[in-house]
């Protein structure tokens, strides 16, 4: 028996192993491209996991001599499959946002009006290049398939989501940048701006304006 | 001297504490209160960030007493102020997203259709509460000023941010259940809806048609 459930990182690992054996840099190298936008601490976790999942019977490992250099491969064990299967079955929990560039936007009134201005370009900016890394990887599975052709499906469902991630962020900084375009500060708009924060807070109103319409 | 930097709790915390002081019992309730939604982890280290707070110098404590009763208060001090003020002149990291139910997307081929379906569903659902609860707090800015009335248009920018982002992951979540609708299984797509799959990548194929357009 398992001392104790995987982690998500154990889960991708066994994920991986359910369609083909992997040495622990493989897997590793898998864990660590793409994935990090999902589930950002695979990338921490990536090695560590593999003794977890071994000595939890999850998974099973072999050595495969190439010339001189042995290697350890890793497989799924039947148990390993059935506690993938079984985790699938479980509740989800909800996606979380850790977002360091909103937290500097709700505490900007202790700084100057260029610091808020830097923070959205650069938010725009690095949002702009995590989508291109997505359309790229769209182009490159529509022409052969992806790094695995057995799961484009579902790559094609994670990766349009991505996209639409991007582009909210990229939309958002750009209506962002609009706002703030003539305030005199950081500051005053609390008190100046009072039509204006309104109007900002539109899309709130009218989603919950939207929730109560469907209740009736 | 600090002995390190604040975390982003530490700088949320001096960013509490440059508009008023609070107890640590406020502080808390505060840092668990909607933050969690830009910063998970606040909730975890709401307490201990304090005590480096203070060691590091950028907050300092009196004593209250309420009849019986004597409650620490905390202040920030001209170096907590300008910690933070420095911190908000710094390149920001782009926000992460930490997505368990996109994870099971991916490796969906080792469970059934139907576990898909309820991960997508319960992923619909959650978007939606959350949606509302920030919508609900969008109307109360409009209609009081909200907690802190002198960064309501800071919440405002925020706000507006999370209802968009709810908003994507249930349009993400209807347009998935639909590419879903008819498949037989969550393995055979792969092999037997190629064109489909080709069509869900349309959105990240022309952002790259896009991006390679302002190249030119």
């Amino acid at each position: 028996m398992p001392e104790r459930e995987p982690s998500i990182t154990g889960y991708l690992t066994l994920g991986l192993l359910a369609g083909r054996d992997w040495s622990a840099y493989q897997l590793a190298e898998q864990l660590g491209r793409g994935v990090s936008e999902l589930w950002p601490s695979a990338d921490r976790g990536r090695y560590a996991v593999l003794n977890r999942l071994h000595s939890a019977g999850f998974v099973e490992t072999r050595q495969e001599h190439t010339g001189k250099r042995a290697r350890t491969i890793y497989s799924i064990t039947p148990e390993g499959r059935e506690a993938l299967a079984a985790w699938l079955r479980t509740p989800v929990r909800p996606p979380t946002v850790e977002f360091e560039g909103m937290v500097r936007v709700l505490l900007s009134d202790q700084g100057s009006l260029d610091d808020l201005r830097a923070t959205l370009a650069r938010t725009r900016e690095q949002a702009l290049a995590n989508r291109e890394m997505f359309a790229r990887y769209a182009a490159f599975i529509s022409e052969t398939g992806g790094t695995f052709p057995e799961r484009k499906h579902l790559f094609a469902l994670a990766n349009t989501f991505m996209i639409g991630h991007y582009e909210h962020v990229i939309s958002w900084t750009e209506w962002a940048e609009q706002q703030i375009a003539d305030w005199p500060d950081t500051v005053a708009p609390a008190r100046t701006h009072g039509g204006q924060v309104h109007d900002m807070l539109a899309p709130g109103r009218e989603a919950l304006a939207g929730d109560q319409a469907t209740d009736w």
